[in-house]
């Protein structure tokens, strides 16, 4: 059943509101329409594309990260408010994935939750004391994960942060990581 | 207080049934003596520098992993008995470590614990579930990490590996991982 041009418009927008790294491509298969119909939805919509789209959240949300240069962060952050939160993407490429199955590592998934919620901390000296972290489903080559980090506690000198990963809404990674802060920072 | 050779020579001989990665620099430093005099010390005892141990090691306990390419494996496999333990060693070089601190990032013990956890389990699709996980101490730069993990549980179609990793007998890494195992292979 195609929906109509209006109520496509209408939840791509909403769709684009949820998750605002969504590709043309996943776009068009969810609504069973072309690539090229998504663009010309976004075009009379005013939304642009993708890449406009992270470097415009990346200017907007951004905090200076702190603990480590930004380049150790893996995965692209979009959004960083120090203490406080921080959204990061990794597309899974031919170098995460196990050669036999294209199931992507878990030490990748681990390590862009990890290096989010170290760059998430508001100190010069952050470094992962504990974590939980549970898989929840596979991820496949191409897909493109999220990763929202929370501070959800502070003490003296650790902070805990609670990391969730998805991938297209659904939750395919889980962690919750406990990390110290130096002495002079916290 | 230096030790008389024999005396030494009984400290080493035990030391390296104990950790068979050290080497003659870490010996060295341990006893206060020169690395040639570890070197002449190993020649009389008939003990194989560090390349021919690991070699002897690894052609000796060694059964095929199945779960992943053997060069998927993060660290060198030096003993693998399936279903039952394993030992890998990793040594921290540059691209393991923050350019700040020269401490080890933490994905890259976890990529070694959960790689070898996986390496562990005689099944041909086995994947992570669950992890709970304890960073030590850091470990820096040109330090040698060695893994031990052993099979603690076995249900139907999950594996529990306990890991350990150590820098010259100290603890810096502790973790559970709970791993699938494919339904044909259990």
């Amino acid at each position: 059943m195609r929906l109509s041009k209006k109520e496509r418009q209408k939840k791509l927008t909403l769709a684009l509101e949820a998750e605002p790294f969504l590709t043309d491509e996943e776009m068009a298969r969810r609504y069973g329409v072309s690539i090229q119909t998504i663009r010309l939805d976004r075009m009379e919509l005013g939304i642009p594309e993708l890449r406009g789209r992270i470097k415009y959240m990346a200017e907007k949300n951004f905090d200076h990260v702190r603990s480590l240069y930004p380049e150790e962060v893996v995965g692209q952050v979009t959004e960083l408010k120090l203490d406080h939160s921080g959204i990061s993407l990794l597309e899974i490429r031919e170098e995460h994935v196990f050669a036999r199955n294209r199931i992507a590592r878990g030490h990748h998934l681990f390590a862009q939750a990890n290096s989010l919620a170290v760059a998430v901390v508001d100190a010069e000296v952050v470094l992962t004391a504990t974590a939980s972290i549970r898989f929840i489903r596979p991820v496949r080559l191409g897909e493109r994960c999220v990763a929202k980090a929370y501070v959800t506690k502070e003490t003296h000198h650790r902070t805990q942060v609670d990391v969730q990963t998805t991938v297209e809404e659904e939750i395919v990674f889980q962690g919750v990581f406990d990390v110290y802060r130096s002495k002079e920072d916290s």
